[in-house]
């Protein structure tokens, strides 16, 4: 392990992390917030100079990064990171109970959109705004933010992005790490202005229009108000609703798409299977509304928006899903759980995982039928290797086994099954509001502290997808070894 | 595929259950219930006569029975099983709904003791006899009593044992098929004799002694009362509560022990992991239910109890565990889904399984941090292979994937989350009772026909370990390929 270049690492991650705590610091300049002007820009000036300090004492010539280092620069990188953007709310006094504040912050970069105040609208705007960027910034990634901005980066940095971005096989758009982060960037710019735009042209001013394209491009769900979208006008919802569903898509789709490869971009069995598990669920879950909305297009535009914001993990509300019907509630629960596509900002288990899961199931009925025969799989056209499969069986059983660990661990809280399994689900999975005591009227205020960072490293476990915070955590990864 | 002969082993199975039907005919006539003596009569009557018809229509040379035939057989078998075992109690009036009386018989056979009875004190004894013999025929297997039992049964038999016996790896204890299923039942009756009679030595008759050993034994968990075991004396609790323990543990234990190889039958690594989760539990239990008992003693009965009715999917209740803390309900959750043993009478993953998986995860920890070394996994003393380890996680994956598609499917039913949740986990793990509407003190009577169905087939699937079932649902069983 190069401790040396992980720290450094981290230590250039503070200056940026300075850096970003400065737009914030603006926006509270605009709307003349001087204790968040002050908040902002101390914790600004703190995490610059504990960064500079950091990159001095850690200079050396070894730049390689080993696998190992790439796990633990990123769950060190997301853990300093929530630790040190929770400080401004706390010193401006909109969050006084550090614990909240942390489970808010980690909420924000894990682009969970779980939310601990029970008054989101008492807010000051700086604050609102920074809670809205946190989810900008963690739904591409930080370290992918690092590497698009820094220069002389190594070129082993693809372990570091292996370890950042969701999904089972990380794959290189162009050949240099660094490339592909700012094709990456560019992308997902390009379609948040694009969304800023349209909703300024409906009934929300810059301000709203700006956190809550934040808030759909990094799949969060953090909303200024306190029925989240439901009292915006239906365009509003609308473009909401498919903007959630586009940032849920593979970014590589959308890099094809710009390099005029539209028939390879179509060919995703991901993006197809993605396409009709939405179809599927807006129909039955239509059909089960109907009857309790104001007329068919309420039914459609609800059934629409609720299903785009679960399956990518947003949050977003526009109807108290807690109140449907079971099945209603059962379906939402299964698409919490599958996510959308691997490569987008949106948290689950992702859809290309669970197509890669069913496979394996095949697979292994047809050597029970046939012990003799071997049979190949296939997905995306290409051969499926034994060792991408097993990886993720592997990865779907440690996925339950965090699950079930967590739902154990907060269990000890008296609210109910329902609403401490489907708060595991909601924070593991970075979606946001579950059903009952923490369905999309509700908050996660009453929990205790213990289970309010419980809550916060299921956030991050989801959003790194385990491998990093679990070896971060192993004593084998810091113990020297010849 | 060999049609013929797997046609030809359901026929002899039906003319054994004609058999076993006179056993509960018997007990009619003792307490002289003439309505029950017909109906279990006319349809062992009716099950004999179909059962030689079978046989002697599909009279082959060709006694071969392939790896396909054995999942055929078995989910034929048990299907076939179920629908005559249903047929007595709809003919005598105990349960007139032909639907509810299957649910009621795949209850028994599965040994899940999940009952649609709103009052079973109102059963004739003959049918409450035979409600917990079903568990005790289905708690060792009908097929391996066939096989212990009739006399020129092929040497591929095997095939048919791997596919009833519950459990990752299925090992024959003797050479010869037919041996190892004397000896399993020799075991099972051994248990069974020694629990009446140290349950006759209590406060129970010996017909209720004989019915709640049944029930342990197969640990089913179908009761006379209904509180279950509640009214009965501490001792008889105790009693029942250690043999669901016993019942638990891989038979392999029980015949090295006989064996006299002490030594070999305590190196089993699965059988320690059994006692120190059933350890933790209890302590945990204990120490979160003593404030509302009177008294340790009862704390500690009843968390024993509960533990051991769990864990073994037994299913009987001394207290309603449905009013316990979070964290009892929690822990309990989780028992319900590991299970006890491989190669015992319980359901659930099996603690064997659970204990691969995780085995299964650290080797991919191992192999994110150090990709070029090979590490040997071992479990049971033996290195595991590669081809079990990824049985075992795809065999978690589909477990996941029934489990959670039978809830969406009973999700159609207004009873929410964690009944229609709970009910799934108790069927498809065969259990009995969930939490809340299914609770110990409540039953599945309310559900719809269908969902009633759902929850029969989920039962189906728990016993039978998924495979056999899909393999005979699947066309390309039933297709001729040359």
């Amino acid at each position: 392990m190069n401790k040396r270049m992980v720290f450094r690492t981290i230590g250039r991650l503070l200056q940026i992390t300075a850096l970003l705590l400065l737009v914030p610091a603006i926006v509270a300049i605009i709307y003349g917030e001087t204790k968040q002007i002050f908040a902002f820009a101390i914790t600004a000036l703190g995490s610059l100079v504990l960064g500079v300090i950091i990159s001095l004492i850690t200079k050396t010539k070894n730049k390689v990064i080993y696998a190992k280092d790439g796990f633990a620069i990123t769950a060190l990188a997301w853990i300093g990171m929530a630790l040190v953007g929770a400080v401004p709310f706390v010193i401006s006094g909109d969050i006084p109970n550090y614990v909240n504040a942390i489970f808010e912050t980690v909420s924000g970069f894990t682009t969970t959109g779980a939310s601990v105040l029970t008054n989101v609208e008492a807010l000051s705007q700086s604050a609102l705004f920074w809670r809205s960027f946190t989810h900008w910034i963690g739904g591409m990634g930080v370290l992918v933010f690092v590497m698009a901005l820094l220069p002389n980066f190594t070129d082993r940095s693809i372990h570091i992005m292996r370890a950042e971005m969701p999904g089972p096989i990380v794959g290189k758009l162009v050949p240099r790490v660094k490339d592909t982060a700012k094709i990456l960037y560019m992308i997902y710019i390009i379609l948040t202005v694009l969304e800023i735009v349209l909703l300024r042209l409906g009934d929300m001013n810059w301000f709203e229009s700006i956190v809550h394209a934040f808030g759909t491009a990094g799949t969060g769900g953090f909303g200024i108000k306190g029925d989240s979208i439901a009292s915006y006008s239906p365009y509003s919802q609308w473009v909401i609703a498919i903007f959630m569903l586009i940032f849920g898509i593979n970014f590589n789709v959308y890099y094809l798409l710009l390099m005029r490869r539209v028939r390879t971009a179509l060919k995703s069995s991901e993006l197809w299977c993605y396409i009709s598990i939405v179809f599927v669920s807006i129909t039955a879950i239509t059909v089960n509304i109907v009857s309790m909305s104001k007329g068919v297009s309420e039914a459609i535009r609800n059934s629409v928006f609720q299903v785009a914001s679960i399956i990518s993990t947003t949050g977003y509300a526009t109807a108290d899903f807690n109140q449907w019907p079971g099945a209603c509630k059962a379906i939402l629960f299964l698409l919490m759980i599958t996510g959308a596509c691997a490569g987008s900002t949106a948290g689950g288990l992702k859809i290309s995982r669970v197509v890669i899961l069913f496979k394996a199931v095949l697979k292994e009925i047809r050597k029970m039928l046939h012990p003799r025969s071997v049979s190949k799989i296939h997905f995306e056209g290409k051969p499926l290797e034994d060792a991408t499969m097993n990886s993720v069986t592997t990865y779907f059983v440690i996925y339950m086994i965090c699950f079930l660990g967590a739902f154990l661990l907060i269990s000890f809280e008296n609210f109910g099954f329902e609403s401490n399994f489907s708060a595991v689900v909601a924070c593991f999975n970075n979606i946001g509001p579950g059903f009952e005591a923490v369905g999309p009227t509700s908050n996660y205020s009453a929990y205790t502290d213990f289970s309010k960072i419980v809550l916060s490293f299921a956030m991050l476990l989801g959003r790194l997808e385990i491998f990093p915070i679990i070896i971060f955590l192993s004593p084998y990864t810091w113990i020297k070894k010849k």
